[in-house]
């Protein structure tokens, strides 16, 4: 990694590969919902972070959610287009990797890229450090691949796993090397 | 499922969900090469299955081995061309699934499909029962995939799952249910 500011990606994924389905539902992923939500650490990433990094496509649609589930966190925006904060986030027009560099010199410590294109962006150019997979029981049969396009070879460090009683299987992956 | 006879798939898959590179390049699969061979119950499964089912590429590559890795076991393989047995392994021209139901027919009780083009028949014809996935820490970036084309929705039962210390992450899966 040539910058340093920790960057981390934690996505549910089906067997097959899809963050998506087709038309962007989301309604697979109710397989994996239990009575009571299990803890995937997604809470304790949220904590450690100081700042959220999504595309404009993702920042819409959780406008749409009628919430803002990121209270409290700086939220930068990656966009050309102007846009009207609505509660403190920022935008940015340029790459990722732009970003990153101009965080990094703000001293912020760690990010985390959220909606697939950043996250597919953040993963072509090997700008992920932290990769975390949480694999849920289904094929979908087609979507939205989480991998697309011209992706680097790389080597990935298995630091920890865990299994849920609902099938879910994640994976924590720090990034090794190119290989 | 509708068939008597158990259908397995046991395959090494790269984070983004590869089973084989650009020109079939393998090489990344020796990330978790180690020096003694971790037991990721592939043994367990050959020694447990009455029959292999491959399509004829597959087939072909392992006459390139120089060895057959099946002595013992009965081959078949789906292919339209006429074949000349060289270990005993027969040709079957018609469907996966009709051949499933034969081999059933022959009081078969469990078969493993070898091979891509087989597994991806299987997956997208929801004729698998048992589906081992064992995840190498790589992206390779673009090859073979092992989801493609039009499959089906399908809820699968996670049964149980180890991590190797080379950081193969594998799960096992029964199928549930369509959804």
């Amino acid at each position: 990694m040539d910058h340093a500011i920790k960057v981390s990606v934690f996505l549910g994924i089906s067997l097959d590969g899809y963050i998506a389905g087709a038309d962007n539902d989301l309604s697979w992923l109710s397989a994996v919902e239990t009575d009571l939500p299990e803890d995937t650490g997604y809470n304790a990433l949220m904590a450690s972070i100081d700042v959220l990094v999504m595309g404009r496509n993702t920042y819409e649609t959780v406008l749409t959610f009628g919430f803002w589930p990121y209270e409290g966190k700086q939220v930068v925006v990656l966009t050309s287009r102007p846009l009207a904060p609505l509660h403190g986030e920022t935008s940015f027009n340029g790459s990722l990797r732009e970003l990153l560099t101009e965080l990094s010199a703000r001293g912020l410590k760690h990010v985390y890229l959220d909606g697939g294109n950043v996250v597919r962006q953040g993963l072509q150019q090997q700008l992920v450090d932290e990769l975390t997979l949480s694999w849920v029981p289904v094929t979908i049969g087609k979507g939205v691949r989480l991998f697309d396009g011209d992706m680097s070879m790389n080597h990935w460090k298995l630091t920890s796993h865990q299994a849920f009683p609902s099938g879910l299987l994640q994976g924590r992956y720090k990034f090794d090397k190119a290989m």
